[in-house]
């Protein structure tokens, strides 16, 4: 074969696996919307094969001949072009799927099927014991897979952590993210201190008036489309934990949760995920489960969902858009209410249990606590059943207030019962990114302010395309956010911009 | 290896592919439930790989020797025992699919799923020459398939016709059906030409009252929950055409569509298709994707949807239970009716256009007139292009009347897009089938209308999980009849059923 036909064969062979994984997320997303209650360990089969077959796909001989090839050949000379980053990505991911045993993948694909069950009912139950053991086997599992991933021999626990945040946020390491986080942490916690005592604190008297859900659903569809999102490419349900998902070059699928009492659960839970689905939208779809036609990594993907989430939906600019529309559509419920109110309220800060509900001040104090917790669970160091006293200290620590339920603390997020371990700390980043992304953008184009008064989120969107979803996962998310931005992380503007917006409101 | 392990290496390796088969059946709920409306290209990539995955599993050569060994071997002794029912039908099964080409299947694969997107659209539209196109390729397809099925090496259009029936009657054969077909055709065109001159005709009233089509889902939820449907193992969605469809062997979904203005539709659709689904839940669990786990035939699996449809659904004793329980869920709007009013109007016969809204007695003159146009169409005797003109003029020859948009003609039913062609017959199978296990059931438990009349349907439900349901796919359709009732296949029983219960009605 020649080059150019091997590298064709090679993307046929790769977009065939990804019929599989696409079909492997439909299983995944109808486990979390529609499945009947005594379904569930057949799912998990289900689950089980599709990954043992995914998995000898993605080790397959062959593709490894062929990416070695591919790799020492003309076409990978240029590692940012889309060619030349689908063989460097694609021997990248390679190399790593096949130092796993098919034995270890199929394990965790079921530990992770049958976990996210058991927490769904432990978590209705608020039982930390009928969550545990499938915990630990996850924790296990996951840590057995950091060994085989790790290049030394005897890793420690930074080293094993390293190896499952890779896959989350590629070329991270532990070192450089608690370096960050501690410099974030040594910003917020006075900011959270000066803010609980000022003199014009925000109520949170919008949210007194219950919201039927039916009418709640209407909203957030009515809202997603607003900022860009493309029903005739996704749609909105409902599930315990709002995700995203992608099942196909123009299917990518949003969930929220309603709450008939506390209307912003719902409402910025699909501006989040609307954020996420509208990046998915943007990424090329022609590439569709080649790199170039992938997400960045989580760190970039939480940028988009924050971005839309608080630095467009809790400015004023925007509630000077929304409010009257909204206003309209809660019949009279906030009639005696005006824009700066609802502005006001939704930026209301206070420590407080739930992360997703959390205010963006506090929220990396959740994080930080996960990002700790996790890497002591990873080494061994802490064991699962120590955990929930471990979080419930923490929580004490860093935001003076612990949960009097599991639910409200260690059972509260679906993501370690998913096998996500590593994961967490993107969402910081995601924080981070997102305010290094908007002042950029902002310095390109002029304040976005004017036009969100409009309703108009056109311009912020079209820069976002070109400047991050078009990029697809051709660059790395330090390189794709300096070609942005100019800037490497930096959590300096997130700070500003905290500074910048709450000062004022809070005097 | 030996016998026994042969087998159960036979068992485990179908169980496998069941996974999969399984899997494409969740693409398919999905794609009939909740595509994006962009989403469909790539569904149909997914369910034509998955489809290839599975016929390579089906056709595998060492699925071929451990069934030639283990049919030559004493398991296969005792045909009718699961063990001997299993290699029975997997190597009957393996000899059928071996005879199929990969190319074929796949392209059957992609055809159908995209011939089920346009005739959804094409339905709406009204649009005959959307769908022409697709329906010719459908045919071609399947035209190609029966060709190499049959045994005989020039077939005629009957050869070619038993060929796609025997998939969903086993055993069944064209000529016996155009027989019996032929004998109940002269029973109910006379009847029905009495009922329509009877003095006493039910009028429909009851249906004038639209019913909310929020209230309409608790409705059928709950009907469907009385009759027997589990709800733990199983759910009911919304969708164009009603279907039911097993994901797994605690998972088994149906599907129903409401109007507003005209509540039988929603709410005999729901019977129905609870009727599949209950008769699904019946079978053996353990032997899930095995021949002992699966649904006998068609005409047995219609027989359980009609029986509760029609022999319950539509019968003096049910109404006296249901009507005031429904009265009471209709909000007055029964105020001035009686059990006896309903009873009436869920008996009105009278010639209309639409197959799944028609009365028991005319229901069956549709799908004889399916029946004579699917075996045209398939031997080319009949071009696809004057489809809807001898679709038209049966309309009126059969049923004095003729259909004035395509909607309600030929684009009314679902099947020909999905593939299914030899699949109409077993409808009025079902019917007849149905008659017959109700005779039997009250020959041996009595009358069975004080049960109902108390909304107790255990005694009904418990006849057939013993001695339909239990059996799964061990015996054949008619083997099964005849130890059931006693009886062969026989129009008679349908027929005295109808005129025992019309002749009151209309005097």
């Amino acid at each position: 074969m020649d080059i150019d036909h091997t590298f064709q064969e090679t993307k046929t062979y790769v977009s065939r696996t990804a019929l599989l994984e696409s079909t492997l997320a439909l299983l995944e997303w109808d486990e979390r919307t529609g499945l009947p209650s005594q379904g569930g360990a057949y799912r998990a089969e289900q689950i089980t094969h599709l990954s043992g077959l995914i998995h000898r796909r993605r080790t397959a001989p062959e593709l490894g001949a062929w990416l070695q090839e591919l790799s020492a050949g003309p076409l990978a000379s240029n590692a940012t072009s889309p060619v030349g980053a689908t063989i460097a990505k694609l021997f990248k991911d390679y190399k790593r799927h096949a130092q796993l045993p098919i034995e270890l993948v199929e394990a965790t694909s079921r530990a992770v099927a049958l976990g996210q069950q058991a927490w769904e009912k432990a978590r209705e139950l608020d039982s930390w014991n009928d969550f545990a053991p499938h915990l630990k086997t996850i924790f296990d599992l996951r840590r057995e897979e950091a060994q085989l991933l790790c290049e030394r021999p005897n890793p420690d626990a930074t080293d094993l952590y390293d190896a499952l945040l890779d896959q989350y946020e590629e070329g991270a390491r532990t070192q450089q993210l608690t370096n960050t986080f501690a410099a974030l942490r040594d910003e917020l916690v006075p900011l959270v201190s000066n803010l609980t005592i000022a003199p014009n604190r925000p109520t949170g008297h919008c949210w007194q008036y219950p919201v039927p859900v039916d009418r709640q659903r209407r909203i957030s569809k009515w809202i997603a489309e607003q900022i860009g999102y493309d029903f005739s490419r996704g749609r909105l349900d409902e599930t315990t934990h709002p995700f995203c998902t992608t099942l196909g070059p123009n299917d990518c699928r949003i969930l929220t949760r309603y709450q008939e009492k506390y209307f912003p659960s719902g409402f910025y839970g699909t501006l989040h995920e609307a954020g996420h689905g509208i990046y998915e939208q943007g990424l090329p779809d022609k590439w569709y489960g080649l790199p170039p036609g992938a997400a960045c990594s989580l760190g970039i993907h939480e940028s988009q969902s924050r971005l839309w989430e608080n630095f467009v939906g809790r400015s004023f600019a925007f509630w000077r858009w929304c409010f009257p529309l909204l206003a309209k559509q809660l019949n009279g419920a906030w009639k005696s209410l005006s824009a700066e109110h609802v502005y006001r309220d939704v930026n209301l800060v206070a420590p407080s249990l739930i992360r997703v509900e959390a205010d963006e001040v506090t929220y990396n104090l959740h994080i930080l606590i996960r990002f700790e917790l996790e890497q002591s669970l990873l080494s061994g160091e802490l064991s699962v059943a120590d955990a929930p006293d471990a979080w419930n200290e923490r929580y004490q620590h860093y935001l003076g207030i612990r949960p009097s339920t599991h639910r409200d603390g260690i059972l509260q997020d679906v993501h370690w019962s998913a096998g996500l371990i590593g994961y967490f700390p993107t969402y910081t980043l995601g924080n981070l990114y997102a305010a290094q992304l908007v002042e950029a953008a902002e310095r390109q184009l002029g304040p976005l302010t004017e036009q969100f008064t409009k309703g108009d989120f056109n311009p912020m969107l079209s820069w976002l395309r070109e400047n991050v979803h078009a990029h697809g996962r051709c660059q790395s998310a330090p390189d794709l956010m300096l070609k942005a931005t100019g800037q490497q992380l930096n959590h300096r503007p997130f700070v500003k911009y905290l500074s910048n917006k709450l000062a004022p409101i809070y005097e």
